[in-house]
């Protein structure tokens, strides 16, 4: 059976040199083996993240990454400013909920960005937030928010800035060390290239002097533990060696190619399948619009799942529906990773026009593919 | 490269057919073909957990999933008597305490079991007790703990009976509904045949019933999240698919050989070594000796590190020593998952015979392979 060529917001695909890698026979994680692999990934992580600072790894989804920054940077009672226009940066409200955060909730409209503005005036009506939670790509809404400026606020506050990378890594930029980034978080299947399994956490100085002062119990996620593990090339638990194996692997790709360049193709893909989105009279659901996937609005007389199941069967090709309130409405059709090619683009876009063209949408049976 | 024998505690030598099937191409989680495999590995969980209660999996170290157990059926301030017997049983009580449950510590001897009587008037002086924090195979020492006589105890009492299993689960028989074990907990990468990266744990009714009762914070591990996807053959998060596709393989092995067989074949090996480690004179350090791994006590003058040195590069058998206070003085030789049979177990001990001949140790050099 062919490869299906997914165009969703992740699991993404992953190269073949990447799954052979995790397919290796076992080995044991205490040994010279495998520390060496460790120091590389330890550096080659750096490279990718833009940091000078430690990247810790975990066996877990990205949600597990990000309730770890909450649990060991802050504690109960601690003012953040969580700032969401979708479902992600709506996760990770819930999380500094549970937790027993004093959370000031900034929702901004579904489709549009915060403003520097906006977040602002948020830091000035809350001088003693510890730190804001915001998400660098929002996927349910196709949406970037512009980390570089709030970063300008932050970076000279005493207030923390968090930014859920989960999707957006690799996709859309974050030099996170130059922007004043204090926390990145991502998950492996997406920009990364990997499959799912791994999730990373990049600390700067400033969020590492926050660990010391967090009262929240943990202990699988522990970040203390990990920077000391990983100053010896290991790590406090079992790590997940195939897929870290991979993750390896899957950095040496994105380091020969250059995390620039990979920037610079997804903003090339990315402006290709918006330019094709318009011409075909749609309009993107984002008013600030992401390079890793883009969000389409349908007509309103064609349902999603329509297109979406017909693109799958006919095409081989699988994007995803719009998430909560928005299913049905939109598609997001991701260009992430190993899966965002001029190639790829243009697969997933002969697909969708031929899906709207089937589903009577006049348009898109007269435009040139 | 000849893949190196694996004779340690975990990560253990995975077949090729399970790694065959963590390697295909990446495939969306959110589809009939994945629900079609959760669906399976659900069913089949429960055939190798010998349960008809739910199995959870996560993304994560088996310890993720200890933690797991204490945050999802427990809350802060309850007393738990937490059985350790080695790093293992203590691993779990600390979790505990991070969790500021009270904990009535009962430390048991290394090398040996905890004794029922010793668990009945634990039981007696804390009929208070919410949960038995306890092990059943700790391989620190290679102990095994009488968890069926233990569970007899507590089924009928308002206890409930938390088995950390990770290491000992298809090794050591643990049918956990005839015996009434509570919860049970595993890890991926010991005698389930897979990489590390997934972790479980099963719950009966008594503890499904404790969930809605817990107070303390959870968000990645959330078992009703969990059991409520598990029942439309879904996951909360993202799961880790290609460790998932390899476990659904792993779970169609131990099936076919049935779990019986597979705790068969782990006692008939482990009686196989034991009694060659009795030939060369040597003492076993467990007192109530595991069928998961034997830990062999060194003579005196014979170092471990010389020995799992010269058993690694002379015969590429990877074998563990002790930890902690242990470092040194024993070696522990695994025979759990895959490579537990009598031709590895034949492997490994050729290697350690002659690596303690080439020491010095004069009955290695006349005893008969």
């Amino acid at each position: 059976m062919k490869e299906a060529l997914l165009l969703t917001p992740g699991p993404t695909n992953v190269p073949a040199r990447v799954l052979d890698k995790t397919a290796l026979p076992m080995i044991h994680h205490r040994t010279k083996e495998f520390q060496a692999i460790l120091e590389r990934v330890n550096g080659n992580l750096g490279k990718v993240f833009v940091t000078k600072h430690p990247v810790l790894y975990f066996a877990s989804s990205g949600t597990g990454a990000m309730e770890a920054t909450v649990t060991n940077l802050l504690s109960k009672g601690d003012t953040v400013l969580s700032i969401s226009a979708g479902k992600w940066g709506e996760r990770y409200r819930d999380i500094a909920r549970v937790y027993e955060l004093d959370v000031k909730s900034f929702e901004i409209e579904y489709g549009k960005a915060v403003s520097v503005e906006e977040v602002r005036a948020a830091l000035k009506a809350h001088p003693n937030a510890k730190a804001i939670l915001i998400t660098l790509t929002e996927t349910s809404t196709a949406v970037v928010h512009p980390i570089k400026e709030i970063a300008a606020l932050t970076r000279n506050s005493n207030t923390l800035l968090f930014v859920d990378a989960i999707s957006g890594l690799c996709c859309d930029p974050l030099p996170m060390d130059e922007w004043g980034v204090d926390v990145v978080v991502c998950g492996s299947q997406k920009g990364m290239m990997l499959p799912p399994g791994l999730s990373f956490v990049a600390v700067n100085d400033r969020a590492q002097a926050a660990i010391s002062t967090s009262t929240l119990p943990k202990y699988y996620f522990n970040f203390a533990e990990t920077i000391k593990a990983m100053k010896k090339n290991d790590t406090p638990f079992t790590p997940a060696v195939s897929l870290i194996r991979g993750l390896d692997e899957a950095l040496i790709m994105l380091l020969e190619e250059g995390i620039e360049k990979v920037w610079a193709r997804h903003a090339e893909v990315a402006h290709y399948v918006r330019e094709k989105v318009k011409d075909l009279g749609l309009d993107l659901f984002a008013k600030s619009p992401s390079n890793a996937l883009t969000a389409i609005v349908l007509p309103a007389d064609i349902p999603s799942k329509n297109l979406i199941n017909y693109m799958r069967d006919q095409h081989g090709v699988v994007m995803a529906d719009g998430q909560g309130e928005l299913q049905g409405k939109i598609i997001r059709f991701a260009h992430m990773g190993w899966a965002c090619t001029a190639k790829d683009a243009k697969t997933g876009y002969d697909a969708f026009r031929d899906a709207l063209a089937k589903a009577g949408y006049a348009r898109a049976q007269v435009v040139n593919a």
